[in-house]
């Protein structure tokens, strides 16, 4: 356990948190600071502290919904989204998105730095692909992050389709040679993405020359998605793009009436040296315990289709509204609020795990570490990640959300970027909305503002504030 | 009024008429000559003369929905679509999508004829659009049918972005040498595509070089939508294409923040000289009113973007399908059941009206006209226009449909195809299906097999066959 400094208590903040702060425990500093002595805290004490912070939630949250700060997170959103565009790992798009958010967060008023990170450079360069046999017809595809190309004339092959990794291992005699298409179905978005990850190797440890994919998503207006796949150590590196559902359908049904299917298919995809980026870290730092963290993330690099409004420049424009929000109400919490915007997570979460990397010594400083990287819909809960006593907690702060009816809170806070930290044992929230289109958008052309609402944007940026301010502001920090 | 020919009855095929028509009108054939002869029926006899039907319509469902041809529509569906593609309006693959039914319904064992119909031509070429400035975004679009192209270059222009056709006339002195971009809200179909239609005249006769009009749709993930315009008389004809709804909101937020807009647009769209092509008809004869019709029909045109399975590959093939289901149950109506597959529909119903022109003369001998083409989802109703004394007819047409929970009969029964005739004062039915999403893919690259469910399908077929096997062996013709 590390020993916490205190800090000399600032009496014009303390009368303000006292103004908004009418509760028994804070009825005099003395007993405050009784209460600090206290390591382990009943439950019940606690409880009533967060219980206290009834107020300055409702003041977040009208600011956010119905004050001055109505639209805002939208309206930031859509000018940084129109402004830069997509912004993929290692992209000129990239960098300038970071210099724009530098410069929003410091003309906010807020402490901004950023800090290097390298990240890797996959080029997708033109790419098509044509079904030649039975018949002509283009495929709409998205060729997969790290893929590589194929020779300038492109790839034609005979198809294999399968529905399966079991159906493959059955036919791999028939693979040598050809384009295995992936005909799987969708059956949620983290079992089906193991085709697109793995897909390639599998079909090229059967000799195969390249794959097409189905698209993981379960709906589709003939929409190829992108992501990021993982070429097996020993296994030869063959080209691979997604198709989209109608496309492997459609090769499907030909296989099954026994047409022999024949596609080209041509990608420039390459992969770069390694680029220089950044972690865009913005922060109110805290007045007692500065060196203490409620760390609050959304990543700013995307895929570079569509405009990453949704995947995930929602997240990361929550996480700095979410300290505007508290800024613009003069409030300043004991530990620091730490927005960071991370760099290269469709890669894997590069930017995040070198953060973590560097961080790491300081572990037991960070309280709370929050991701929202699925979406700012209409918020249905927060999830959870931490000790039943932490949950105690949390469950208090979540009801603080009454005024907008967001009082549930779930297990299993989770998020490719607060990944490490949670594995350390660090307690880790992330958000919870209703995202049942969520996948039809990811990683597509589709992934624009005109799938956000200005409505739900507030309110996940009031959730999002309220539980980050609260738990930076109580006495002590949550138990592990 | 037309005199009917009355034709000697065929005794066997009477008798397997009695065995599933065990009402009391049918009990003696003096009886039923009697009646034949009753110019004006009554009501509650019509009514118990259709109610007799319950059990042929029970065979017609069960042998669609459980029996030997359930699937078959949906199969049919995607062999046609997977072999043939789209097939546009003066197309190679419209030629063979037409021999393609001819064979599949004549090796059915239908009588099937062909009926020559000059279409336009209209060529799409390649086609990009890209905004240049405030900065570089490639626009995903469709160009508009009958749209001219534009010069070699493209068209690089300023963009005026407007909300409706109230804001161009106000901003009539700024649209001079731009590029007009429509950013009109989605109301419905059939009042919003006005901005499909007319937008580049509109534009033109303002003094616009080019038009970019946002896709008529509800809903999108960044889906261009073709469709057919119309150049005004005397107006100057300027290229004309969709853009997707993401892009055309993307612009209207860089207006309004007062950003200048530069796009280049390119098409080498072009009309060339009217084609060749057929309406493909098949029938199975009446027995007792050869010239009297019951007409079934579906287009079997499309645009040139995805497969044309729901616009309207499926309203062509249960057309087909009902036939099918009738004949294999070895009944024969009446009067003429005919499928008429049209083509040039999406051109302006242009087979169809070429079919009025020449058929007209035996208009009294057309007793109903059906027309499905709003997608072979779950049906919801039969849509029906006519007379009162017909409505009461279809009202007791539908509730035979009760074993698959269809008996519904609504207004305004109509179609593009059916128009001429309904205007004339013909009875026409129309399917209303759920077609919530039928406009998300409608005249989109994702208008294919994936979008159809085999079941609703066959109800469709079942539904079809049923209204159009009924009407048509009813001893009269609906009332006019």
């Amino acid at each position: 356990m590390i020993v916490r400094r205190r800090q000399t208590l600032i009496l014009p903040f303390l009368m303000s948190v006292m103004f908004i702060h009418p509760a028994p425990a804070l009825n005099s500093i003395s007993a405050t600071r009784a209460a600090f002595n206290t390591t382990v805290k009943r439950a019940a004490d606690v409880a009533e502290e967060v219980a206290a912070y009834a107020d300055v939630a409702k003041q977040i949250i009208e600011l956010a919904v119905s004050g001055a700060a109505h639209n805002r997170s939208y309206r930031r959103l859509a000018d940084f989204t129109d402004t830069i565009g997509n912004r993929v790992s290692g992209s000129s798009n990239l960098d300038r998105a970071i210099k724009y958010m530098y410069n929003a967060m410091y003309q906010d008023g807020l402490d901004v730095h950023l800090e290097p990170v390298k990240i890797p450079h996959w080029v997708r360069g033109k790419e098509s692909a044509e079904m030649i046999a039975p018949r002509a017809k283009s495929l709409s595809i998205l060729g997969l992050g790290s893929s590589v190309g194929t020779p300038p004339e492109g790839i034609k092959a005979e198809v294999l389709v399968v529905q399966s990794f079991e159906e493959l291992k059955h036919r791999a005699s028939e693979a040598a040679g050809r384009i295995v298409v992936f005909n799987q179905p969708f059956v949620s978005y983290g079992e089906t993405v193991s085709y697109r990850a793995f897909g390639a190797s599998k079909a090229a440890e059967v000799g195969a020359v390249a794959t097409l994919i189905r698209s993981i998503t379960p709906f589709s207006i003939n929409s190829p998605h992108t992501g990021q796949q993982d070429y097996q150590e020993g296994v030869k590196r063959i080209p691979t793009a997604c198709i989209t559902v109608e496309d492997a359908e459609l090769m499907w049904r030909l296989a099954q009436r026994g047409q022999k299917i024949v596609v080209r298919l041509t990608m420039e995809a390459k992969t770069l040296p390694d680029a220089d980026s950044f972690n865009t870290v913005s922060e109110i730092r805290g007045w007692q315990y500065p060196e203490q963290v409620v760390l609050l993330s959304g990543h700013l690099d995307s895929w570079d289709v569509g405009q990453g409004a949704m995947d995930d420049g929602g997240g990361a424009i929550i996480s700095w509204e979410a300290l505007s929000l508290i800024k613009d109400l003069g409030l300043r919490p004991r530990r620091t609020l730490r927005a960071v915007l991370w760099t290269a997570e469709e890669q894997g979460g590069v930017g995040a795990q070198q953060y973590f990397n560097l961080h790491k010594v300081n572990i037991s400083n960070f309280d709370l570490v929050m991701e929202s990287d699925l979406g700012t819909f209409t918020p249905v809960a927060l999830q959870f990640t931490g000790s039943d006593a932490a949950r105690k907690v949390m469950e208090g702060v979540v009801k603080l959300l009454a005024p907008i009816n967001m009082t549930k809170l779930e297990p299993n806070g989770e998020g490719t970027d607060i990944g490490p930290w949670l594995e350390a044992g660090v307690p880790g929230a992330s958000l919870h909305v209703a995202d049942s289109r969520y996948f039809w958008f990811h990683h597509t052309e589709g992934d624009t503002m005109a799938v956000q609402d200005p409505r739900d944007m507030d309110l996940c940026s009031a959730l999002w504030a309220v539980v980050a301010y609260v738990v930076a502001d109580l006495q002590d920090m949550l138990p592990r």
